[in-house]
Formats: structure tokens, sequence, C-alpha cells
């Protein structure tokens, strides 16, 4: 099945020409045919793009610090407003942009419905662990999340985690303050006795070590927790490898040694990059979102058209809105 | 002014041994007086103990792993129950423990009465930054904070960064979404309005990645979220840091190199432990009370009964009783 992906051409911060680049770098026979949506003659000044890419024009771009209020009233006509718009048309099943992520998602949620079942979208982020990778959701989508969200989060992390990570049965957690199912808020209370009716592994609470120990595959919280605990990570690996990259600098003599000590430390910012992984989905909207990392290289941006793909191919709409609505049926249904 | 100090022999991994050895760290000619409580024979097999300091029997003890509810119930006749009992009885100024940080904080809102004007008590940690220490409060003392318990939590976060981190003027930021003060969630939107008439300098919205970054001095956050962040960042550093250890000893080859790197990296371990700044303090409680570590060493308990003299000799908590007065008659007070 070919797998139609609108691309926004404009977004990000060495746009177009990171992006066009990174349409080159996708596998050979991707059966996708990508739409890239822009301004043609700026696109087309980075080179040719691959077989199956045509391009979209769009007059206007969104800026990194246009505010989503803002660019959701005035920019209409953006490279990023056009590439959600494929979307709602049809016309595309993904959009990838690794533009201005507030307007990227205030975009989506005004331009797509949610799926039948799902009351509100959630960020789902791969976060680093020491033994590989954990979705972290809601990362910031709903800053306030009732308890039947959290709910439908742990739904659609489970199915994302299962089809597009390639984890079978993955261990489910909830963000909590202590693992014994007493400790917590009155959210955390009540969105445990609903993800415990779900057809998952459920661990119950985790607490905020568990996550980069890997305790759990995905982990399930409020969008405001999620995002604080993502930009604090982000800003406590950049301190720590930041000032060890100094420090090694001024102290170790042995070339090799530094060397090797540099690579080291460039693997574990890596491992912190969305480019590794190809960017985090807006679950839960009519539609595969995959919203990319601004600083991204040509490599991230191949990463998010392909789990772009990956995720419509695996039709993960198609399964959430399905367990959603056995749920329902199933008289499990809550608000 | 002598300070009376209640320590907690019994808590803590090597408990009474380090608690004893760590008052021998304290130095010459603080005016302070100590209560050792727990149990007179096993402390007297540590060996002396300073000038000053005298033993307080208590028959039981709470274990690392005792719930802290069970032990509120059980353990009233615990070295911790009767190390808190002496501030409630004021026999103490100050109490430290290195024990179960649940169950003290459970002996604490239970024999210890809120600060007047205060809603509720709040832990205060000192997180390690790019500039140094940043107090983040609460770390979990409370898990669903009303906006007017984060006022409250900003007003004495201010106090004790002042008096005992001994920084003037402090800069106190709201842990949220963004920096835009449209960004949050209806908790944080009406604090901001609150601490906004506080006699103190607020920033406003703080992010999770201006934490390590030392944008602040002082952030205001839920128990909830401060609880997360300060794990997950616990989590992250051992992971990072134990996986550069291990990387360290297989592949730096030069002995130089790798005893420098191995100081470097104990040097980060030990800025992220309390050991470096002698525990966190439970604020808004009647009475000084210094939450240590578990795995604290002689030197951290010694920082800790350096914290509480400096807190109760600071005169925090009557400060903070002060402007949370103050703020009643100038008809700012909400709830």
């Amino acid at each position: 099945m070919t797998i139609r992906i609108a691309v926004d051409a404009m977004g990000g911060d060495n746009a177009p020409r990171v992006v066009v680049n990174g349409l080159h770098h996708l596998p050979e026979g991707l059966d996708v045919e990508i739409l890239v949506v822009g301004r043609p003659e700026e696109i087309a000044a980075c080179g040719d793009l691959p077989a199956g890419a045509e391009v979209v024009p769009a007059t206007d771009v969104v800026d990194m610090h246009d505010a989503p209020r803002e660019a959701l009233r005035k920019k209409r006509k953006s490279s990023l407003a056009v590439s959600v718009g494929l979307v709602r048309e049809g016309r595309a099943d993904a959009v990838v942009s690794l533009g201005n992520t507030g307007a990227f998602m205030a975009f989506c949620v005004s331009l797509l419905s949610t799926l039948p079942g799902i009351r509100r979208p959630a960020i789902a982020v791969p976060i680093p662990t020491a033994r590989g990778h954990c979705l972290l959701l809601d990362a910031g989508a709903t800053s306030d999340s009732r308890p039947a969200q959290l709910r439908d989060f742990a739904l659609m992390g489970k199915v994302y985690c299962e089809q597009v990570m390639g984890i079978e049965s993955p261990k489910v957690g909830l963000l909590s303050l202590g693992e014994e199912s007493s400790k917590g808020n009155e959210r955390t209370f009540q969105a445990t006795e609903m993800i415990r009716e779900l057809p998952l592994e459920f661990v119950g609470n985790v607490e905020g070590d568990d996550i980069p120990r890997g305790e759990v595959d995905v982990v399930v919280c409020d969008g405001f927790t999620g995002n604080v605990v993502l930009k604090f990570g982000e800003g406590l690996m950049e301190m720590v490898l930041g000032g060890l990259q100094g420090v090694l600098e001024s102290q170790v003599k042995n070339p090799g040694d530094r060397e090797a000590l540099e690579s080291i430390l460039k693997g574990f910012m890596a491992k912190t990059d969305y480019a590794e992984y190809g960017g985090a989905p807006l679950l839960g909207v009519q539609g595969t979102v995959i919203i990319g990392h601004g600083r991204s290289a040509a490599k991230a941006v191949a990463n998010a058209v392909r789990a772009a793909h990956r995720a419509a191919q695996h039709r993960v709409n198609e399964l959430i809105t399905r367990e959603a609505a056995a749920l329902e049926t199933s008289g499990k249904e809550a608000t």
C-alpha cells in the first residue's frame, strides 16, 4: 500500500535544504508518495527531489518563534497549515514537520478531528533509557488531563509502541509518587482504576526514576508533568554532558582517550536527540502526525518520514479506534 | 543563641555509626546542643559522643521500608517519633533524620502544627544546576497542591533561600509549560496571579530545562510534579554517569586520564547527592526539620545538622510567619 506523506519543507532550522536532503536518505523501495509543501522556488534551489516526490505550493511560512495562536489565525497559507490541510482533505495519510511544535499541534488540533472514542490527542515521545527507549505520553498536548484521558493515553501508547516501536505486549506504567496504589493524587487514583480495565500489561504506578531505568515501555502521565519531565531531562543532559565535555578538553591528555571519550559523549547526546528515532507522534487525531525536532539533520528527516510511513502502514489509528470502540461496547467506557 | 537539635541516631543505611561519626565532623564552636535519639547501647557502641551531645533513649526503630502510615500508627516509640516529639514539646528547636523520608514527613505533619498563615508544608530540595543550586519546592509533601499553596511555597522558598543558602533577593519562578503567562494549567494561572502579589523577585513561568540551566534560585511547583522531576533527575544521572563509568573502564587506556575522569564523574555524582548540601528542609511546620538522605555519609550528617542550625539561627520560621501575616493584613490573602 502506497502511503502518501505531506512533508512541510519550510519547517526547522535549516529548511528547506535539510528537508530536501533528508528525502534522499529514504530507503530504496519504500512505498511512499511524498508531497513536499512550501515555496517552489526555494525547494527547487535545493536540488532535485527523489522519484515519487512532488511539490505542493504554499506561499507563507510559520517561523519557529511565532505564537501558536497567532500562527493559527494569520498563517492559513503557510506550508505547515497546507501540510496539515492535505491530511484533512484526505490527500495525504500522514504529515511530518520539523517546524514550530506549538503551531504544528495547534493546526492539527484545529484541522483534524480526534479519533472516535478518544477525548484528546497526546504527544508521545520516545525517551532514552538504560535499556532502550520508553514512550512517554502525554508530553504536552493537553495541560490539564482528566483521568479518562490518561486511560486513552495508555491505550494509544500501547498500540503505537507495539506497531511502530515493535515491542510486543509493552509494559505500561502510570507515572506517580510511589509504587503502592495508595500513592498519587486524585487524578492517578481514578486513572489507575480505568487503565486496569484495559486489555494491556499494566504494571501500576511507576516513579520518576523508573523511566530512565527502563522499567516500562510506555509511561502515561498528564501533559503538564510530561512536558516538564521531558524538558527537565533535556536540560539536565545538556548540563552534564556539556560540563563533561569542557572538563575533557582540559584534563584528558592522551589523544586516543580524548577521541574515544568525545565519541562516547556524542553517542550519549545522539541518544537523547529526536534524530535517532525520527520524531514524536501526535496520537489521537485522524491521520498520522509526526512532530520532528527543529534542530534535526537530514537523517532525522528521513527517520521522521519512516516513522510516519510505519504508523500509517501498521494502521495505528485504525487499531486505536477499534480498541476504544471495544471498550465502549463492553461497557467500560467512562467520561 | 544555643540551638537544640534532635538527631535521629537510628535512621539511615549505616545508623547509628554514620550518625555518631557525623557529629564529630561538626565545626568547633558551633553553638549547638545535640539530642542523640535512639537505643543507648547501640549508640554507645559507636564510641564517645562529642561535647554538648547527650542521648535520649528510644526503644523502637522505623525501618527504611516501613510504610509511613503503619509507622505512624505502630512506631510511636521509635527514634524518629521521639525525635519529632522533642520539637513538638519544645525540648528541641530542630530535628534531623536520615531515615525513612515518608515516615519522617508523616510524623512531622502529624505531630507538628503548620506555621500560622501557611496551608501545607513543602519539601524544599536544592537541585544542582549549571550555576550552583536551585531550591525546588514542593518535592512531594503534598500530592495535590492548590494555587494558594503554591503561593505559600514561593514565600517559604524565598525566605529559606535567602537565609540558609545565602542568596540575596533570590529569583523565583513557577514551573510551567512555557515562559508566556498564557502557558500552563488552571493551577498555574491562578498561582501566577497570587505569587505576583508577593514581595519577592518573581520572574514568572519557567520551563523544565530552565532548572538545570540555573535560570532561577527558587522553583515553585506542586508536589506531584516536583517529586516526579526530582526522581526522574536522579534516575537520569544514574543512567548517564553509570553508563559513562562503564565505558571509561573499558575504553580509556591512559591511567592518568582514567583517574582524572573517575574523579570528575565522582564530582558530578556528589553534586547530585544530598551530602553536599546537607539535606532538604520540610518548610511550613513549627520547628526546623531537615530530611537527610538514607545513603548519606558522616559528612552529610554534619552538613544536615549545620543546615538545621542555620535555619533555626536565622529564624526562618519566624520570617515566614511574619511575611505570611503581612500578606493577610494587607488584604492579599486568598484561599
